[in-house]
């Protein structure tokens, strides 16, 4: 492991208790929080900062905030974020409300995305989807960060309060672009603190830590204890179907993006990485290794949702019942059903859009 | 001379050729430029960058614009804003459109001014200050860095183009605030472009040279040739009454603020050093030396506007005819004459803010 998490980089941690010790990470504790969705019920979720802050405010009722952003890039999202939409789902469910911001000033910067394009595809896509995946139309907050005046002045504030070297030895490295947009999401983060100050979690992929690392070192030195620091949940990679890398849109054989046209994702599983034995006869004899099998990995993570019906296909591999195609044959199924789920979910919030709770800014 | 100019450095150039070599500048021909102002005509003006493209425009009366920025920190200017402000009046006079930013934004992020405050401070006194100075109050555009959303996305699509050791090699050094501060001014100085492509003059400081040096090598990467790149204006610095270091609020006893209070003020020109000679006898004998007199410093820069009048004042040291203490009074009368003007110019401006023409942001 490098001393610095690279939020840009594809590789994936080989060992996530190393990355707990080394980043000085608390280990999620399923038990601390009330009815855990799946991810946390099957150690998806393995990690935090300062996670008694929110156990607390669920357990006393007391207001917090879950938040996180959709960068409006291309047409297509990946399972990160439908993990990342579990989680604010989960927290909104437990009484938080929940922010999404999109990230249209980062996109535009860094992709060159217009902010008119960028703000078409988010009404048009990403806002939609993440509906689709669970996200409650009602309750959550959206802003537009080019709109967000608010954010972009914190960005220039908070920028002030770090040096070069800090920033490097958070991140790794530092140019003009990656700082302005790191300070613009820690912008973002304690936006909602604006107004109240309390407890918030992000939930995020582990290569996003650096900018919680940053968002919490700034709060520690901002006066009069402004804003409370903000508390992070951490979800493992889903891997790449080759087992190789996290999933990325990098790698389109080894990616199932979302949504995907059905025929493709049902070839891209059919290839993928499984915990399959050399022939048949051996694997009936010995079973599989579901822990080694991407198959597995995207039911347990995403595609069997009751935990009995994953037991089993577990068990069955494990006594050589249930050999590699069947089981491919079951998560084909399995995410037919769950992509189409997500269109018609798209095509239905689509035309809620302009209902949603959109801030509006002077 | 060191390979970069400092923008937050206090000491004066001992060779301004030596500047211009260094730092591959052109000389300033007053011949190119109609009707010049008293800073042109003494040398206080003495260089530029691509001076030809603006001398041009005037001859050709095509579009051009100036621009320069207030930053609403306090409640006293300098002479340096002054010689911005003439700067300003004279391309307005040739046919310029001017631009004035307040830099609220950058005041909020590094001196801690609220936008709220930033925003009195420069409606009460320094747009005020600046017409007094001789801005053209109706043939002037203001606006407010806080609310324009353009220059903020246009920095920090700049941010992406520029990397850290280029950053460097401009500003000899770079922090995150320093960083989107000068991004920012990037995009003050290319704003009035976004509406029409044209050039624009920049009346500065040398110091702040390393923004011009920015914003042209980005528009020099910039796709499509959107913008012309900025033209400059240096003046050069008014220096502390006592010669040392550039005039500078960090030594009030050596500096003059505007407005000050006459009698402060007299009483530190009475301070000041001057050409004079050990005794009066020799004086009268020798002459004294004005090339070495800050008070007829002040006189050329900032007091006497009739080139005759400064000559006679010239001429009369040089013969020892005229001692310092009489010039000295000269110079407090035409610096009470100047204050009272100031006063009564701000105080009549104050009640035309209003008027004046503030671009309005959706």
């Amino acid at each position: 492991m490098p001393k610095t998490i690279d939020p840009y980089g594809a590789e994936l941690p080989e060992d996530y208790t190393k990355v707990i010790k080394d980043f000085g990470l608390e280990e999620f504790k399923v038990e601390a929080f009330p009815s855990p969705n799946r991810l946390m019920r099957r150690g998806v979720i393995f990690s935090g900062r300062d996670l008694k802050r929110i156990s607390d405010c669920i357990k006393d009722k007391k207001p917090f905030y879950v938040l996180s952003g959709i960068m409006p890039t291309n047409d297509k999202i990946h399972f990160g974020n439908k993990q990342v939409v579990e989680n604010i789902r989960y927290f909104q469910e437990q009484g938080a409300t929940a922010y999404i911001l999109i990230a249209d000033l980062e996109a535009a910067a860094a992709r060159g995305v217009t902010l008119e394009e960028g703000k078409k595809r988010a009404l048009e896509f990403h806002i939609p989807a993440y509906i689709a995946l669970g996200l409650h139309p009602e309750k959550t907050i959206f802003y537009f960060q080019s709109e967000n005046k608010d954010v972009v002045h914190m960005a220039y504030e908070f920028a002030q309060k770090i040096t070069l070297n800090e920033f490097k030895a958070i991140y790794g490295s530092a140019d003009p672009g990656r700082i302005m947009s790191a300070v613009t999401q820690v912008g973002d983060i304690l936006y909602p603190q604006l107004a109240t100050r309390m407890p918030g979690i992000i939930p995020v992929g582990i290569d996003q830590d650096p900018h919680i690392r940053l968002t919490r070192d700034i709060v520690n030195r901002t006066k009069a204890k402004k804003f409370v620091p903000p508390s992070s949940i951490y979800h493992k990679y889903t891997p790449s179907l080759n087992g190789e890398l996290k999933m990325s849109k990098s790698m389109p054989e080894s990616c199932i993006v979302l949504p995907e046209d059905i025929k493709t994702a049902t070839k891209k599983i059919k290839r993928a990485l499984t915990g399959g034995r050399e022939t048949v006869d051996i694997q009936k004899e010995k079973g599989g290794e579901p822990e080694k099998c991407m198959v597995f990995e995207l039911d347990k993570q995403h595609l069997i949702e009751d935990d009995k019906e994953l037991q089993d296909i577990y068990d069955r591999c494990k006594k050589g019942d249930l050999l590699c195609g069947e089981c491919k044959d079951i998560a084909c199924q399995k995410m037919e059903e769950f992509m189409t789920h997500l269109e018609k979910g798209i095509e239905k919030a689509r035309k809620q859009v302009d209902k949603l709770n959109f801030v509006k800014f002077s």
